[in-house]
């Protein structure tokens, strides 16, 4: 691979894109993130992925190192510099080094933030054979930071949920806090019965889709039911079918629970609709 | 500053220490630390640190990528290098970098875990004016994932803990959840009540400090007697006393939690005492 990396101001070869040891992100996870879908070279949703990364950083009262119009500019230049048609732009933004470490946060006027952007090149990204399978999951406890609403690259529970689920020959794992699903390891959940689409309520408890907000706004001007509040893992086993919804997914059916089949055990029309309406109307509005 | 960093087996000096933007530390905070404290050039507590270590970075399932004997050399010839006399060493272990994202663990096989070491002079480190004066703590909840016993880099909340104590005018921040408290941001807690130390019980709520260990070990040979529960910041108010250990602040007592003075608000004999057996009996066992 040759890719070219963005690294504060500087595009750079991948093997020399390199921050220091000292950097914020990799002693403290103080960071945050952000993954942008491109379709045909173009980017999906990504008013909604910038909205989202001011709002984490506001949260974190972490320094935002580019404007808007910035962030564009870079995004493009890497679709371009790298000859992205399909796949994932990653943006990531720490709270930069003061050369040493320390708890407190060192004081922004003196210590910038770092901003890094890579691309992944996924060649028929929007072709995922997962949508005509759909996914196996199992459940496992959600043992996560209280803050899920924040995109932070504390991402190492997500990670040993992937590796749960890949030793149970599974896809993904859904958490379950309090008895409730609250979301997938890098995705939103939902479930859908009797024609109604039942997907958890926003707050501290899960990220905040960009997808997700899309696809309950397509459901609903499709005069499809939405139901946002939480459900648990025998209930989604009783419906008629599940999905999840992320930005590299956009939506996949989920055809089984912990062993169990979901309905018959194959993706669902709901699913397959909504997986349709949004990857046609997030290329309209692709840019 | 030309302090000399330790990174993947080079001694570098500290503006070229640097890792890969992809490194699994740096995404996912998927990654273990040990701080050690050195006072007059020697390491206390090392083996405890580096058996700690071993358990952090089995429970994750990640490859050490030196022997024991490897670390202490390591350590030693920072010490030396960087003419250390009084502060701390601070190590952290990745599952290392791919070249590329994945929630997915690479194969230790193919991907060597990263590992940096790095030291911190903090001349005066055993006497520190606060042993004399006390720490005021603010309590704040306790939102922090479920496996605190491992030893992660995902630090963003005790960062932001320490912030609202300083905010407050305060020092550092106790934990608290389901109405108890865990622990400090980055120390163990403790109180006194009518000569009895009481200290949160070992479980995955809390870190299994190595000088928690140590402290208990001698004040149980110093006859004092401990009771290993957990308690409220309620029962703390109406402490005798109140102190925390950490492996860069040995002991360190606490006079104020939330604004109400702990006992006649100055340092108890408890802690006095048991800072004074742990600097003297941990410089014994020094190396």
């Amino acid at each position: 691979m040759n890719r070219t990396v963005y690294v504060n101001g500087e595009y750079l070869p991948e093997e020399a894109a390199k921050i220091s040891v000292f950097d914020r992100g990799f002693l403290m996870a103080d960071a945050v993130y952000e993954v942008t879908s491109v379709l045909d070279g173009r980017l999906i949703d990504f008013a909604g992925h910038v909205a989202r990364l001011e709002r984490s950083l506001g949260e974190l009262d972490m320094a935002n190192p580019v404007t808007a119009e910035e962030l564009l500019a870079i995004h493009r230049e890497l679709v371009t510099r790298n000859a992205l048609t399909d796949g994932l732009i990653y943006l990531q933004v720490s709270r930069g080094s003061s050369g040493d470490r320390d708890f407190i946060f060192p004081d922004p006027a003196r210590v910038p933030s770092t901003i890094v952007l890579f691309t992944q090149s996924k060649p028929g990204l929007c072709d995922n054979p997962q949508a005509a399978t759909g996914l196996k999951v199992i459940s496992i406890p959600d043992i996560r930071w209280g803050r899920r609403d924040i995109k932070t690259v504390q991402l190492l529970y997500p990670s040993m949920g992937k590796m749960m689920a890949q030793k149970a020959g599974c896809d993904d794992a859904w958490l379950v806090a309090d008895g409730f699903v609250t979301e997938g390891t890098s995705n939103n959940a939902y479930i859908v019965r009797n024609g109604t689409i039942v997907t958890r309520d926003l707050s501290h408890d899960i990220l905040h889709g960009i997808t997700r907000s899309a696809v309950l706004r397509f459901a609903r001007e499709a005069q499809m039911t939405v139901e946002e509040r939480p459900f648990t893992i025998a209930e989604a086993r009783g419906a008629d079918e599940a999905f999840i919804t992320s930005a590299s997914a956009f939506v996949l059916p989920v055809v089984d629970i912990d062993g169990a089949a979901i309905g018959p055990g194959v993706p669902g029309p709901v699913a397959r609709r909504l997986r349709e309406i949004y990857l046609e109307e997030s290329r309209k509005t692709a840019i």
